[in-house]
């Protein structure tokens, strides 16, 4: 029939071409739904890609553009030459979802004194070590970035121009209001535009209500685990993972306990077994760091139940994701979250620029209140203009312009690194997939240290970060973190050539059998 | 009819003559809460005071009361030879209670505290309270300034258009290296105006690398205690004193004693008679925050000798004193710090505008590379580009003229305000000498609760602060903390009127006994 709808019988799907939303959205969100609900069960197969485009009467090229999602998201499992069938593994959320996650934070008012952590003497002594075992060729991390730093965008491809234009008509027309600061929780227009554009792209389901504005990550962090925790409980982060998680975590009272990662991401079932009793999981599902896996969908199921089982609270560190170089981002974690469990965290220091100091965190209905009274008392999150003219600049299309830009750009540079890598370093280094974000990770193979190497390379002009250097616990792998984001194509070659002449000299110097740790990687 | 009651017909007003509240204010408040809630539009003509006084059977002297304080509110508007009118615009001055967000917020706290009550532990119960007991009055911290809410700048002779053009001047061109976020210790043009400027104008001795930018006075409080404290460890603050002070202490993990503040500034005799053993003394030595008065020379000598023998560290918080009415600013303490241990906190908030979040520290020259240490692995402080624009601002003498004029402004303000209270509340309220800053403080006589006239005042449409709320300690005295910044010489008096009547109507209700302390003071 040739309607604006067409019906999939097999699936009991209707898309309507007269919707904005595009049919590969719709085909994408209905599977999606049908499999959460379980009307689509677990190892289903699902008709041929032909069969649902002939059935729905849309392009063969939407179908598959829906199912490819769906694979990346790990809500369906496609074996080549095979068919497509539902993930086998989805434990599904049941139960009642009205339980909120618990933050006990007992005895933390009081305990507010008896801050957790080294004494003086111990803590500045750290300090002053950290300061004198600097490597030699490490940069200052206020020079110019150079590659293959990671953490650094496209610099080289931000709109200088127009985000100057945008800041100076915002504070050409500064009210009084604006320039004594404004609302504790954020400049309103732009906590607005952030909801939008989060559950636009996000998948995020939240009201403006429930974005708060931070200078940046970090902050973020601190400010939800100083209010979750009391001291000393145990907070789940990645292995290897993310450094200033862990700071956050030991510097608001708390005690990170390393959860090692895998290919599907954090392991939920290692969690469980060492600290079930954890009060918060401090993850990043969509993009890890450094690895630069995908926490799978049936962990997210099973992080999830964990949290709302124990009433505990997951921070979701979504630093990179929208930088997915094809296809749809992966949808957010907190998109899942019936129970009220998960903060998300996002920040503009990937998607702006670092120097922006501009994040935000969007917190579950059930603690908008406590986080807006925790702030009523305290001055304005950040500066109030660059709120501004970032809400103007998002209200306007220019953000949503750039990201797109920014995606096709990574997608090249990470394609061009993949191939200087390949040409000059082939046999030493084994690089990950590279489809999100702006830095990748290569192995590097047993008896070579990823120290030694960093820091022949840092002498040579290059800057990569070591892989060691992320473990908490064991130090499982070796191996490089490249940021390609703030490298040209062109310049590629020229770093992964000293790269590999740096490899070459790490080679003959043998394995590093005690060198001291450095001071750790850069910032992300 | 000559009953207890008198009707206005054409208003619908009905007072009541057997009630305590007198005629007069009946009727202003009848009909401000008519004209609030719409009842009476903009605009519309109101029955003559001859008409009134018979339809409601009163003296015409109570109706000419009554309108005359409406009109001083700017509520109706009145010409000479010619009718009243309800005012065509709303005044900047009334704030009314009911369409504020400070009674929903009180109402959803009531609901967290039922929905979470206990289970989430005494921090979170503990800011569930402060939502709760938040003053009626109490206005959003994010809405335009009232007078005199203390710690607004005199933001209406900001030059607006010249600070867009220097921040837009910065952004066309910032780098790569300016946009990746600099230095983690701060803009390195900023920190050397910042030198210089502290060292001509404040008697600060340091050089550029003693100085690290923060972003604002709160996080430069926080990451020197957080160096200097050992968890429990006492800390001298100011009582009466500033708020965020203690909680910067209390965060640290450290235990802020408080110390009395008289005429010559904090007492350090009391301070080593009851904590010898502080690790650090917080103050304001040159104009104490909320008294105004200035830290003796003997007194600022032992601060110092005191410091040097117990290897203990002062920190000067030098929020305001650059506005100094007349002469030149007092010296800083740190000027006279021969033995490194003072470390000095200035501020933005007040000489730019507070939604910059911008300040910094001033470290002793032996504390240069522990906090470098500590920032090596941090982000930017703050937005590199307003980082950049402000050392554009000072580098090129805008900020030095920009100071001189807010100097004379205060001063003028200052003596308005001052003016103002002697002719509206003079015999009530006790002025301090005010010739430094943008606030003054004013005595209550002692059955007078500043608790009540600061809410009856907010209930009125003006904003002060109260004395009881900075004490930490017993609360030795009552009185009203003024800010003047913000208001214009001219609508002083609208002010104080409204102040006077608040505290007449304080009065009449006596003395309150077990008012529930606030939430606290707004920031500074």
């Amino acid at each position: 029939m040739k309607t604006s709808t067409g019906v999939a019988s097999s699936l009991l799907l209707r898309l309507d071409s007269q919707s904005s939303t595009p049919l590969h959205e719709q085909l994408f969100e209905g599977i999606r739904a049908r499999i959460l609900s379980g009307a689509l069960a677990p190892g289903l197969r699902l008709p041929s890609s032909r069969q649902l485009a002939a059935e729905l009467d849309v392009a063969r090229s939407t179908v598959l553009q829906a199912l490819d999602a769906l694979t990346a998201e790990g809500y369906l499992v496609a074996r080549a030459g095979s068919c497509t069938r539902v993930a086998p593994e989805l434990p599904l959320l049941t139960g009642e979802r009205s339980r909120e996650p618990g933050l006990t934070g007992a005895a933390r008012a009081a305990n507010i004194g008896r801050r957790q952590g080294a004494s003086r003497g111990p803590r500045l002594a750290a300090a002053t070590r950290a300061l004198r075992r600097s490597p030699v060729g490490a940069p200052r991390l206020g020079a110019a970035p150079r590659a293959f730093r990671p953490g650094v965008p496209a610099l080289d491809l931000f709109p200088t121009a127009l985000w100057a234009r945008t800041v100076s008509r915002v504070h050409a027309r500064a009210s009084t209001g604006l320039l004594d600061g404004g609302d504790p929780s954020g400049h309103a227009p732009l906590r607005e535009a952030i909801a939008t554009h989060v559950s636009v792209s996000r998948g995020v389901r939240c009201s403006s209500e429930q974005v708060f504005i931070t200078a940046g990550t970090q902050q973020a962090f601190d400010e939800v685990l100083r209010l979750a925790l009391n001291p000393g409980d145990p907070v789940w982060v990645e292995d290897p993972g993310y450094p200033g998680a862990r700071r956050a975590v030991r510097s608001a009272g708390g005690r990170p306990v390393p959860v090692p990662v895998d290919g599907d991401g954090l392991d939920v079932g290692a969690g469980l077994a060492h600290a079930p009793r954890a009060r918060v999981a401090l993850v990043a599902p969509s993009h890890q760091y450094p690895l630069g896996v995908t926490l799978s969908l049936a962990r997210r199921m099973a992080l999830l139940q964990w949290a709302e089982r124990t009433r505990s609270l997951i921070i979701e560190d979504d630093y990179d994701s929208e930088f997915r170089h094809r296809g749809r981002p992966l949808t957010a974690l907190q998109g899942l979250d019936d129970a009220g469990c998960v903060v998300y965290v996002g920040t503009f220091s990937k998607s702006m620029f670092p120097g922006l100091r501009l994040g935000f965190l969007v917190v579950p209905p059930s603690l908008v209140d406590v986080v807006s009274a925790a702030r009523a008392s305290a001055s304005a999150p950040a500066s109030s203009l660059e709120q501004a003219a970032l809400a103007v600049f998002l209200a306007e299309g220019h953000f949503a312009r750039h990201l797109r830009r920014m995606r096709a750009a990574y997608r090249e540079r990470g394609e061009a690194l993949l191939e200087a890598l390949h040409a000059d370093c082939a046999g030493v280094l084994a690089p990950r997939p590279c489809d999100t974000g702006m830095q990748v990770c290569a192995f590097l193979p047993a008896p070579l240290s990823d120290l030694r190497v960093r820091d022949e390379a840092a002498r040579q002009g290059v800057e990569v970060a070591a892989l060691s250097d992320y473990f908490l616990g064991r130090r499982r792998e070796s191996g490089l973190i490249f940021g390609f984001g703030g490298v040209r194509p062109d310049d590629m070659r020229a770093g992964t050539r000293i790269l590999a002449r740096a490899i070459e000299a790490a080679r003959r110097r043998g394995p590093r059998s005690s060198h001291p740790r450095a001071k750790g990687p850069p910032p992300r």
